[in-house]
């Protein structure tokens, strides 16, 4: 909020707010399960597992009214510095906001995209040379945060064949494990890093650097294998890369919203420029749905409500994302950063602590392996989870030298069915007289029978979501991953937070630089001026790393 | 229950729960994060995070007496039958207790062991062979649920470089995306299924064999490639297998307790026998450790009285599991398993449904990369979560081949710094103060500065756990799988529950059968016989999968 503005109302004293406030209230009515679908951009929302009865659907409405969310959509749009702590716009949708010859209208992206194209162009061709004059072919990216989950979703969702590498964590494993068995002769780095200040990727960076240097590289030649993906270019080159070698974009670009710009620079090599393109394309097309249909028939709002009457009214506390797609199986990861770094605030935007619960926790695994890991809790346990099936309705286009095979589509029908009867299970559950029957048959009775039978219930009436896609492919997974940005943007809105700041990361990054004095190789004595709490855990680190120590004592 | 048996009084209504939840209501006392750090089988638990004021200690210790903790462990370990809704005893344990030559003391685990060490010795001398006589190499563990996510685990945690592949899911992405690029003549396949009866397990198999014959392996030669484990042999050899190619285990052992026995094949062919001998020491070390300590030293106990308190009074609904390390960055998806399958229920053993909270979701990810994704809502976020940060102490194993660097010391030590830091920042916060001062050098100042404040606040004072090893060795790793599993069992205790039942996920199994007419290809008119909740979605799945389409069309 600037100075001098006038304060809006704190959302929970909003009328509409208190009116949802007594519906959650009340008992549940039954019977509303409604059917209740719409379709955008080849997408099709299925909201009747939310049993959203009508005059809860209304009161949504009309929250969404009061909190004016078409303005603030368009306010997104337009480049208002909606990401107020930070006095910053928050424009990926400019990112993708193609003309008809499929370039960014957007002057500055436009040259942005140039470059990532030329670069593209380069790769396809082989033209790209290491530092004995190979072609480069394999891609490893550096980077972590925003700079690693969509581009590696991506990837792994679209090209997983082309096996792109990813490094993100500070453990040296990582590096190790990804690069170990590449020819560093064919390798190319793209190191992203928004500031370009990031300690895990400079830290990879230097990996990078000792590993082909290693194989042979002359230092001279370094600057063949690594690419800078940054939107601070002077960092980049103080940290050693020419300007040929620096992909740059706008600081109004955040980090979760990142995929669509430079950063996706490891898409647009690894499916080339047309499927990058794709990509962009359907973002486009679920932006243009967002911003001009009505909350009523907007998947993103109907979506950012169901969440805020979730998780602010229904004591439901977490998010199962549940993609029916081995190739989707980072999404649960990649969602997980958008939605609880954006939502995960305790504030508003005037500064008032909060009355009520906001994001909540985002986790998830691809069907149908979670049906043999947590599903149970799903079906059977006490916590109140809301459930994002995600289903593409045809096959994966296949590797392109292996046509789909009758059993492929066999597993894939399969695989469809387990999906819907995870929903009607979740729906339905099981008849209890039904359920006494089949244990009658099986020869239960008496007392074993009574205390089996609450055992054995599937009560039903659990919460979820379905959303289908004609398939998988770059276009549908565009307008998939926008709609998830947009539906975190109306939520946020509805809380009244920010949704494209993260102060709550800042303090673990200071602290850690001030630990690193205790530990020091080789000073076990540090541990004693280290903080109190700590001083066991240090002392331990030193005589686990001690040189001298024995290797098999523990 | 058995019949005539008395009942327990409900958890509830005990004394000791009474005593806790008027602590739970009663204002929190400052100044309760006194250091408790305990240390067993190398691994040092700091419960210091969880901030237990004495009386709330006490009062949780009094409550394990009460439900007799101590001697329901005993019952665990001599074969009560725990699990009664099953009439089985759990005797994962008697897997692991081995004598001193490294043999399980019971005569029949003792068989299943030396047929997989017989396995894994030719293995090791490369002695078994292909359709076309070359040595076998490759290793494709075919199974899903428990007989996939605890040797998968195990495999990334200690031998990376060996590539040993996981298939699990429905989708035949997942088979082709892990078998694309490796020798069929060169590939064993151990396929895994308590039952055999898996559906998903099934069905990669026929995946493998179709695999197999497109490779020119001949009919005949099949069976040098496949490797069944299973409890129930019978149907093994209904499938196809000749008793040399079957490699057993008993009925007791519950799938996501399984990596201990024969379904560990993978572990041990990875490993090496030695490796899978210490991981099973590891666990008998802790197993005794839990057997014969009181409550208030019991590294177990302690768990799950923290878990109890927590998820029952304390309005947290997940558990964070963090490991530093990237090797154990599938550890969170192994206990999801382990604790949502075995604490996701809402009736005690009596068959009374219960009014508190029992399991919590499990989530989590490898630190730092979660550092960069989720921990905001952990620092800022308005929802309860508790965290296990778990830390070895010494960086990994390298490569065999090669030895750790001074950049991979560096690494190892930041990636600590980082750990401790996460956990400083969880506790403390940042006092407001200091952040007031801190805005106010950066310039702020007036209302903006007021409603910065609040956003940019880290309140601390969140709720965690410490678990250190010494270093990351298949001992280690084993004692610490071995403690989550009794935790949970630990949990359940306390919370009156079936810790080795999983009813709730048959349902959704005899749904989707029930299914499959409805998706039968080339039948668009079956949608309308569908149930009416799902005929839009199945009117959607015929026109994706339509063979006369347009494959543009959306």
């Amino acid at each position: 909020m600037t100075a001098g503005q006038r304060a809006p109302t704190p959302r929970d004293e909003l009328a509409t707010w208190r009116r949802l406030q007594q519906l959650a209230d009340a008992p549940e009515r039954p019977g509303s399960a409604a059917a209740h679908s719409l379709t955008a951009c080849g997408l099709t929302l299925d909201l009747s597992g939310q049993r959203l009865a009508p005059p809860i659907l209304d009161a949504l409405l009309a929250l969404a009214r009061e909190c004016d969310l078409p303005g603030q959509l368009r306010r997104l749009f337009e480049g208002a510095p909606v990401n107020a702590s930070e006095h910053r716009a928050a424009l990926h949708t400019r990112l993708r906001a193609l003309d008809a010859d499929g370039l960014p209208q957007d002057p500055e992206v436009a040259a942005h995209f140039r470059g990532l194209e030329n670069l593209a162009e380069r790769w396809r061709q082989r033209r790209l040379t290491g530092f004995a004059g190979q072609p480069l072919q394999h891609l490893v990216n550096i980077g972590i945060g925003g700079s690693d989950l969509g581009p590696r979703l991506v990837c792994a969702a679209l090209a997983p064949e082309r096996d792109s590498r990813f490094v993100a964590n500070m453990d040296p494993e990582d590096f190790h494990t990804q690069c170990d068995g590449l020819d560093p002769g064919r390798t190319l780095f793209i190191v992203c890093s928004k500031s370009f200040g990031t300690a895990e990727t400079l830290y990879n960076l230097e990996q990078a650097r000792q590993w082909l240097l290693a194989a042979g590289c002359p230092e001279s030649r370094l600057p063949h294998h690594l690419l800078a993906v940054t939107a601070n270019a002077e960092r980049a080159r103080a940290a050693g890369f020419d300007d040929e070698h620096i992909l740059t974009f706008q600081d109004w670009v955040g980090g979760r919203y990142s995929l669509w710009s430079s950063i996706g620079a490891s898409i647009a090599l690894t499916l080339g420029m047309d499927g990058f393109r794709a990509l962009l394309r359907g973002a486009q097309a679920m932006d243009q749905h967002v911003l001009q249909t009505p909350p009523e028939h907007n998947l993103a709002a109907l979506l950012g409500l169901t969440d805020v009457w979730n998780f602010s009214f229904r004591h439901c506390h977490s998010l199962a994302v549940l993609p029916y797609a081995q190739r989707l199986a980072l999404l649960p990861m990649h969602l997980q950063q958008l939605m609880m770094e954006s939502t995960g605030k305790r504030a508003d935007q005037q500064g008032r602590l909060l009355g009520y619960h906001t994001g909540a926790v985002v986790w998830g695994a691809a069907g149908t392996t979670g049906q043999h890991s947590f599903h149970q809790l799903l079906h059977q346990g006490s916590q109140r989870v809301s459930c994002d099936f995600i289903l593409p309705l045809a096959p994966g286009a296949p590797h392109p030298a292996r046509p789909l095979s009758e059993l492929d589509r066999l597993g894939h029908r399969q695989l469809v069915a387990h999906c819907l009867a995870q929903m009607q299970a979740l729906r339905q559950g099981e008849e209890k007289a039904a359920l006494r029957r089949r244990l009658e048959a099986e020869g239960r009775a008496g007392d074993e029978l009574e205390a089996l039978l609450p055992q054995l219930e599937v009560p039903g009436r659990r919460l979820f979501n379905l959303l289908t896609l004609p398939r998988l492919d770059a276009w549908h997974l565009g307008a998939l991953l926008a709609l998830y940005e947009h539906r975190v943007y109306c939520a946020s809105v509805l809380w009244g937070i920010n949704a494209f700041d993260q102060w709550g990361v800042e303090l673990g990054k200071r602290i850690s630089s001030e630990l690193l004095p205790w530990l020091e190789p080789g000073h076990p004595e540090r541990a004693e001026q280290a903080p109190e709490e700590l001083r066991t855990v240090i002392a331990a680190w030193h005589r686990a790393n001690a040189p001298q120590g024995d290797p098999t004592a523990s």
